[in-house]
């Protein structure tokens, strides 16, 4: 199997570094240090691919190594397909992925046309290039957890433990959150090898074979005064029923099996994995029956957690969806967790900002860190964080940082960046981008645009103009998907980076793009009526015409 | 009512040319001669409109009267959003029109965002700004009756007649093109109003009111050795089994009512008009059902014809899809007008081209006609057309010509013409745009990407890409739309329109646009394996890395 690995260092492949940085950025995306499957293209969430195969992703690699500064590469759903003129100020890259016409936009489809080798699942940030390993979610799921613990507990998650599923690329991430929150966690995932990589990345603490174990493991931290967390080996669809039959009570449940692809990724109960491969090969239609059949019963199991008045929340896997086809019919009596607690963030334009130091010297993002906290001092928060990142979560690939930060601060800090790099305070340029799962770049009626205040749930104009906008405002490059995240038929997102390569003209790009990105956030809340963004918008002075 | 016309000459409203040709051409759009219901803002096709209500017309206009020259404005459905600052390369205006996330894109949802305000139907060009009036389909269906008359009759449809339904927006179009081509028509319209605007404007030569008195007008036309259109008052699902059952055979037969909206666009057997718009109101379900119900039965009677060996052909209203849904299970046996006739044209990046005269002088088309004759010498066909177009065509609105010109031919036009606009031969500037319907825009596998040879019809990475390449290629505004033609759920497609103001950065952005633009549609279908766009991607020195 090939292995890749990013160049480092100031040297370049490309023609210049804004090519050069989509080029270790899809690199860095397969970098077995950051991708589930990286022989198998799959950089996470199921089987999100950076490109569509090997040949495609060569042919990516010398298209890039050869583009101009004036010239503009196509790729649809993960192949390179075009290379156009186009001018200086427009991105070096724009890709399509997984975008089928609507009626035709289910897994069905999807999958005969991936099978043929027609198409790609681009998931939100594997297929654009700007996947960075776990941390990139840890932190959502840390202010997740936290506000959870706000509304719940008092502010306080001493003592309390989560129940969840799931140890993927993503889920992997629930553990180290968790503990970061002061609360433990139980996590149950079904294969092996997972555990073990988190156990490996200092992201979960413990593993256990069985639930007396796992529960003892929390007993004893509880009467420690010290959060844990726990990966428990076993299928979510039987676990969650059994603690609901025992009388166990967590104090918050949730759920990252990859639910949202049932045929690659949700074991049934009752198989081995041995069996779910196997059966994936030769019959995919009972393979996804029988997955939707089991998510039925673990939604079934929190939706007695709630009914018990334990906070449960969709974590973005559309686990409800896929139960309430097969019968659940109060399967969205829990909410998803951004209606509950995320969208007042992206009302101000707040969202997973992130950023990768090129040169791949750890020291790059130390710095870049430092540069974050003096630029908004006010912000114990964040602070917070970027102490507990810097020491608690390994780098992956290239190092990179995410914070969550809003409209009014992305474009500051993109511009004090790129100053370090013309300076020569950083080693090398840092590329800047962000997840689809941001404030104005997607449509999802399950996830982020669930219960929107106008009904308005299902737009999908706001994402288009979003890549529309970043296109036209400079980015590097941008990307349209559909079905990230809950699955096809169930989003359409936007991705964008940018490149701070210390040139003036980089400068008037990032002041442009990482204004007009989160504003169009503000904007697309503003319209459907949220207070706190029409607050910001006129904040910001945001020109829209119609409010 | 209020009535809107596009101010005509030099003097500016806005600040540029470059916001003065969005604000005329949404203008035109509503401009009485061009728009079939302007005071409902609705353009043509059903209920395509232009803006999304009055007030959002009044605030288009005004944010265009004062946008600058490097702003760009964002449409949401018909609703200005935003204003935002981006560079002088970048589209003055970017718009997403009835974009739906696929798993919630069929009418119902948008039926219910649409009545609550949230939401507008864009057609294909009303809501991106580039209608002109039936012209602009004249040449379309011309096009695809004469190769219907070369395939089957030897070139010569001299006392042969056509069948069809449907003298709206675009179909009214039908009478002419096929006058045009040397056939009769029949073409049956439930509108007493729709028939008279297509006698008023010379698109159609005569009106029946019974079957007798339309088939007597054909045969002595027949005898007369001249062709004739005859519009017959009537509906179609109860004249095309008429004439079956009577053993009438037509020599080509196709329809154009607008059956992609069963709601709004397909008159029920039986019922009066009056009752119609009537229950549209009342019982919205009860229409949509029985308008399919009735279009099963006029799909049953095409087949019929089709099954006596009479060509037939669907030409894009998504009769058959309706048509299968209710239960016609042969309904897709008779082709679509797109793999049966304009591929070919695609693979060589062929397709509507237009352009309009911001000056409002006819003289300044004339012109423009003299010089696509003068670049493109050797084309007899296109002379024909042109000259054709000027003498039996009237303008609608602003003076505007459409033909069908290929990749290689595009962007010479478009740099002559802004010669002609700096050199004062013209008396203004020139807008340059096309149909959505065309060679790498649009995703529609009932319609335009039909029986693709790789079987990616269901494909929509393409249409978005195109819009993406047009946005960083520096067109002056771009479209992504849902559901055009073909109805929701159905379709996606992307428009363009780039101004010819005859400032050399015109020149420069029309040498990229107007060569990338039908370069997408190469790439497309030689990526789908079709030799001829192979060959014409060799031939322009395309950069394709995957082929
Ligand atoms: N809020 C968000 O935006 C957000 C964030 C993270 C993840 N997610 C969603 O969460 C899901 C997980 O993402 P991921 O990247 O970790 O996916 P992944 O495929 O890498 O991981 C899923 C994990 O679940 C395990 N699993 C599958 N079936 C199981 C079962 N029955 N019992 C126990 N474990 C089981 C798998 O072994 C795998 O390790 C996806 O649907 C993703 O879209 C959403
Ligand atoms: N190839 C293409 O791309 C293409 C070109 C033109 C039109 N179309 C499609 O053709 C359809 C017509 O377009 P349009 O702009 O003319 O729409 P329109 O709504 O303006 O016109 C439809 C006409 O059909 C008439 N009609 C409705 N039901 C009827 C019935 N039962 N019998 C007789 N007449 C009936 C209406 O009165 C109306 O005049 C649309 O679906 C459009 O998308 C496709």
């Amino acid at each position: 199997a090939r292995k890749i690995r990013s160049p480092r260092g100031t040297e370049l492949t490309a023609r210049s570094w804004l090519t050069e940085a989509p080029l270790r950025m899809l690199m860095n995306n397969l970098d077995p240090e950051v991708a589930e499957k990286p022989e198998a293209l799959v950089v996470y969430g199921g089987i999100g691919r950076a490109a569509r195969d090997w040949q495609s992703f060569d042919r990516i690699v010398a298209s890039l190594t050869t583009l101009g500064d004036d010239e503009t590469l196509l790729v649809q759903s993960g192949k390179p397909v075009g290379v156009f003129r186009t001018h200086k100020d427009a991105p070096r890259v724009l890709i399509a992925n997984s975008n089928l016409v609507p009626r035709w936009a289910d897994w069905d489809h999807f999958n005969a046309l991936d099978k043929v080798g027609l198409m790609m699942y681009g998931q939100m940030t594997a297929g654009s290039w700007i996947y960075i390993g776990s941390q990139g979610i840890v932190q959502g799921t840390y202010e997740t957890f936290v506000e959870v613990g706000r509304r719940h507990y008092g502010g306080d998650l001493a003592g309390r433990w989560i129940l969840t599923g799931g140890l993927g690329g993503m889920g992997g991430a629930q553990p180290l959150a968790a503990t970061m929150a002061g609360a433990s966690m139980l996590a149950v995932e079904c294969q092996p090898s997972r555990i073990d990589m988190r156990l490996q990345t200092g992201y979960l603490d413990r593993k256990a074979d069985t639930i007396e174990e796992a529960l003892a493991i929390l007993e004893q931290a509880k009467a420690d005064g010290k959060p844990v967390s726990v990966g428990l080996l076993g299928n979510a669809a039987e676990v969650f029923p059994e603690l609901v039959e025992r009388g166990i009570r967590p104090d918050a449940v949730t759920d990252q099996t990859s639910a949202h692809d049932p045929l690659n990724g949700y074991l049934p109960a009752g198989w081995s994995l041995a069996e779910w491969e196997e059966k994936r090969e030769r019959d995919p239609k009972l393979v996804e029956t029988e997955a939707k059949k089991s998510m039925a019963v673990q939604v079934q199991a929190m939706l007695d957690f709630h009914a018990q008045g334990i906070p449960v929340l969709d974590y973005g896997n559309n686990i409800r969806q896929m139960a309430k086809e097969m019968g659940v019919a109060k399967a969205f009596d829990f909410p998803g967790f951004v209606p509950a607690y995320i969208r007042p963030l992206f009302c101000r334009g707040i969202g997973p900002f992130r950023w990768a130091a090129l040169s791949g010297d750890p020291e790059d993002i130390y710095k870049t860190d430092a540069k974050v906290k003096e630029l908004i001092p006010d912000n114990p928060h964040l602070h917070n964080w970027l102490d507990m990142a810097r020491e608690r979560i390994r780098f992956q690939g290239l190092p990179a940082r995410i914070c969550w930060v809003g409209l009014g601060d992305r474009h500051r800090l993109g511009m004090a960046f790129n100053e370090m790099v013309a300076s020569g305070e950083l080693k090398a340029p840092i590329v800047i981008g962000r997840d689809h799962l941001d404030s104005g770049s997607v449509a999802s009626p399950n996830r982020e645009t669930e219960a929107m205040l106008d009904g308005s749930d299902a737009v999908s104009d706001w994402p288009l103009l979003n890549a529309l906008l970043n296109t036209a405002s400079g980015a590097t490059w941008v990307s349209l998907h559909h079905g990230g995240g809950v699955g096809m038929g169930f989003s359409q997102h936007a991705g964008m980076v940018i490149v701070a390569d210390g040139t003036p003209e980089a400068a008037a790009r990032l002041e442009r793009v990482l204004w007009n990105d989160p504003a169009t956030g503000v904007m697309r809340h503003a319209d459907a009526g949220y207070e706190d963004a029409i607050e910001a918008a006129r904040e910001h002075n945001l020109v829209l015409p119609s409010l």
